[in-house]
């Protein structure tokens, strides 16, 4: 896609600190790490979402994050996967990234969420809905 | 695995709301929910960290991942996936676990990270040592 940094780092048309690639994947380090390590790995074909990708590309895309994971549970065997999806979930580049961050204690980094507690029947009423949707 | 909680999904030995399974991935939604639709995607195997799947496993977890994400996008196109692996990192259940965690404005999640500015010459030693890991 013409206007995105990631397809222009996939082109090398701008540079990046690439440490893995494959035929249809590629990972490189983050310029504003969270934590030394911290890398993206996205698929070089466009896909603004994860939902938007094929099963073929979104398999590549796994084992990639695997192999990428495996190099860096070597600096720190503690990592976190992220990846977002849409403005409210923190996308900023529209263009399938997963962050890899090593982690250790006390890094400043955190995940804050409030769990909940959903009814039996509102669980029940979610997953028929979930997987009616996954029928279409 | 014995003592795994996930393990024992999978065996349909506790019970669970599976929306979506297949040869070698399960999912099912997560009993304490940061959001409505917040589901975890596993694989059948068990592999207590990322970096210990084999490619073949990681491929059709991807593979799953992109499914599953597709039916949560029509429940809501923000979302996000988060994936712990280590304590530091926040993994509880030593499972791998895909958390698909619809969101929304001010839903009261969110990720604190404080992004570093390494130097090129950091950069470059960082990139040559995963790369060197990544043969091995």
């Amino acid at each position: 896609m013409q206007d995105c940094i990631f397809c222009k780092i996939v082109a090398r048309k701008i540079p990046a600190h690439v440490v893995y690639e494959d035929l249809s994947t590629l990972a490189f380090l983050d310029i504003a790490p969270a934590s030394e390590g911290h890398c993206l790995v996205i698929p070089k074909k466009h896909y603004a979402k994860l939902h938007e990708m094929s099963s073929k590309d979104a398999a590549s895309l796994g084992s990639s994050l695997a192999k990428v994971a495996a190099a860096i549970s070597k600096l720190s065997p503690n990592y976190n996967l992220l990846q977002n999806n849409g403005e409210a979930a923190g996308q900023v580049v529209n263009h399938v990234h997963f962050h890899i961050t090593p982690r250790s204690q006390q890094d400043g980094i955190f995940f804050k969420t409030s769990r909940k507690q959903l009814s039996e029947a509102e669980m029940q009423g979610l997953t028929k809905k979930i997987k009616t949707l996954l029928k279409h």
